[in-house]
């Protein structure tokens, strides 16, 4: 028999209703293999040893009464722990939640994947309240890549990454807000979702900056991600900031395949910040998408700005009663960054989300031509840990602010993104970012999907000992 | 034969179906009043006498030829100078704009109007930027009260409120930020309507707080009021912030009357900020609404004040790169406050709308239990022109300011009102607010129907010479 990281989630409930393995089983082996490789990794902030166990008990014993299986029966997965799981602390990646009294329910989304069947096996590292691109957490370690340990995983959804990119899980939960789900799936090399702004509900999740924070899937295949995002998506009256959204397409009941699908490389900015592996990406996935056009998104360094005030204000505004009460248990890393976001001008702030809405309108207008954007997830691979700046377009980078650049302008717009891995000349992974229009998520899904269909991108996960 | 003014909407349709009249009469009728009594009121900036005389010319043609008219064929009114009529400047109150193109189209309500066979009379006087509750424009001058002309009229709508208290037209479009229908109404003796947040269209008005902008209707009585509501609510998918709304009732085709009104009196702050007159009207509306009960609507101050956060960060990013360019041109009542409030600290502007979410869905829970809210509409009858200050539960307050202290909670919450006029002891009016639940105007222009059957307010127009 393959390994549990071999098989796919389809497979996996062949697997298990052929009675070669209970869920029981599965539990088992993917608490073994994360208690080996987390003290390597520390992709995850807490495992939830107990939980994973008795939800695997539960499907076993629908096993055994004959009933039918849920979708997701015992799909091994964790969550970053900035979304609410029962009886535990959420954290948001912050030492100052760490006394915060433990949630009394799931978050809706981890709600749904329970009555799916899929198994909780814990809560996963991340940058500090989602405020960056590297997950170099001072309090609670840096989350190391499975594809090379001396680098990062990428962030804030570091650990989501890690975990899935090293095979312990089949999925995770991460958060993107201006990156933070597309920037460690390129770092890491595995698919990430960053669904239409409001199509995912992030009810019992930590919020960092409510008006462009998504909730997302990673896997390590389209097939795999489309199955956790028909799980999870739909509308939840409790968030507030859910838009009244098209009813959801299943996408595993969509014919698959690239038929029709009409795709172009974002130029300018997005093949002008990037170092010569993303281009030679993006190249390959033109190619296998028969893109032959380059497409100017204009303002894309103006949104990019504008993503940046309101994340500080807004992250300023969540964490200002904190900032004033317990300043010295910040994050260092963006204790200072959080105070001046509070203070930024109002004017600056209005501004940005006007400009936001603005710029929405022109850019949809490129879709009445494109079906899929092509631009890549990173300006590089993975930097070392530690390291503190890039070159990219002959110019010196801080690489904790810049890793998520290409990410930040399409997160600003709320459009949903699927980025694929490939793999680089130097070994090392990369992503790269295939943007649909509004609600269109199946696009980009059928579009990573064609792309694993003719080996253009990678599937594998790695083991860490 | 009534005289013009002394004619209801529906009286002015008999009158033109019988003949007695044409629409050509009513326009030059109409503008020779205008003509007499604006350079006494300064209620009008602009009277659009060709388009009127036009408009009427069009009715009597439909007229001669036998067809069907309009259901507001002839009548007579007018709008704000913030509303975009075309081949005129939209002034905005303010002299900066003087110099800007003339409106290539009409505003989508006048649009509305237009098609429904109204006749324009002309745009008019208010605040400049609708920042004031006093129409005392440095300007384009003050507006005086047609019921004592030593007086304001009220603002920002103060023109708007005028021009129907003098009898000069039947409706007037006014738009309320923070009270600048309800303020005006109340001091004019008028009844004004403040619709849902989102109910009816701004499109091609000059936004001065986008997110609490309203556009809405002032009348002479609830009936005329209903018929001007009915011709301009609904979608309109140009005005981005109407939120999906339920389809407008038409009120002339629902059952009047008060029968099921759970009616209560708006206490604590409420009844704390106005003096013995306006507690007299609230007292008398209750009465004849049969509201027993007064209730609290907790942190009302804290609404005020955020409502102040977000008019001034919202109104001063409006304005700032005028007032970067050309500060000596800005009225010098607002210059200060408009700079003052892009600066305004981003956090504190983001905190004031999360307050308002948080205070929209604690206020939703009061109408469970009730219809319609009671409160008064200013603290105080209509102040002398050019009055600094007005003294109210003991404190002095500034008058500018302060007309607006009951109105702006209810307009941060979104709530439809009408406010309806009461005559004081003092001889001069006041208004009372009707609060209804988020999209039912229909309570609220129900419960001032029933007002006016019961003789409590006054539904008459003072001619000015």
């Amino acid at each position: 028999m393959k390994s549990l990281a071999q098989l796919t989630i389809s497979q996996i409930q062949q697997t298990l209703r052929s009675g070669e393995i209970s869920a029981s089983d599965i539990a088992r082996q993917t608490l073994e293999n994360i208690e080996q490789a987390n003290p390597t990794l520390n992709a995850y902030t807490h495992i939830t040893h107990q939980r994973m166990l008795s939800e695997a008990a539960k499907i076993d014993k629908l096993r055994a009464s004959g009933a039918s299986l849920p979708p997701l029966a015992a799909v091994p997965y964790a969550v970053k722990n900035l979304l609410d799981v029962t009886g535990q602390v959420t954290l948001a990646g912050a030492s100052l939640n760490s006394s915060n009294p433990v949630a009394k329910q799931d978050a809706w989304t981890v709600a749904r994947l329970a009555s799916q069947g899929a198994l909780l096996s814990g809560m996963l590292n991340m940058d500090a309240y989602a405020y960056g691109f590297t997950t170099e957490n001072s309090h609670y370690g840096v989350t190391r890549n499975p594809r090379s340990l001396d680098r990062i995983a990428g962030g804030s959804s570091g650990g989501s990454a890690a975990a899935v990119a090293a095979g312990l899980v089949h999925f995770t939960l991460g958060s993107d807000t201006n990156g933070s789900i597309r920037v460690p799936s390129s770092l890491s090399g595995i698919v990430g979702l960053k669904p239409t702004f409001g199509r995912i509900s992030r009810h019992g999740s930590q919020p960092f900056v409510a008006s462009l924070d998504h909730i997302g899937p990673m896997a390590r295949n389209s097939s795999d991600l489309s199955l956790v995002y028909d799980a999870i998506q739909g509308q939840d009256s409790a968030d507030a900031f859910q838009a009244d959204q098209p009813t959801g397409e299943t996408f595993s009941l969509l014919s698959r395949g690239q038929q029709g699908l009409r795709s172009a490389v974002l130029g300018g900015y997005f093949t002008t910040w990037c170092d010569d592996h993303a281009r030679a990406a993006v190249q390959r996935v033109a190619q296998a998408l028969e893109a032959q056009e380059e497409v100017q998104m204009p303002q894309a360094e103006l949104a990019r700005s504008a993503a940046f005030i309101i994340s500080a204000s807004e992250g300023g505004n969540q964490y200002l009663p904190k900032l004033r009460a317990i300043p010295e248990q910040f994050e260092p890393l963006s204790r200072e960054r959080l105070l001046a976001g509070a203070m930024i001008p109002s004017a600056w702030y209005i501004q940005a989300q006007r400009f936001r809405h603005q710029f929405q309108q022109q850019v949809l207008a490129m879709f009445a031509h494109w079906d899929i954007l092509i631009a890549p997830a990173t300006p590089c691979a993975a930097t070392l840990i530690g390291q503190e700046n890039i070159e990219i377009n002959g110019v010196t980078l801080p690489t904790r602010a810049s890793m998520g650049m290409l990410t930040q302008p399409i997160s600003f717009l709320g459009l949903p993104v699927v980025s694929v891995p490939l793999t680089t000349a130097s070994g090392l992974p990369i992503g790269v970012q295939l943007i649909a229009p509004p609600w269109r998520e199946d696009l980009c899904l059928r579009a990573a999907w064609a792309l694993e269909q003719r080996g253009i991108v990678s599937v594998s996960s790695t083991t860490v000992a």
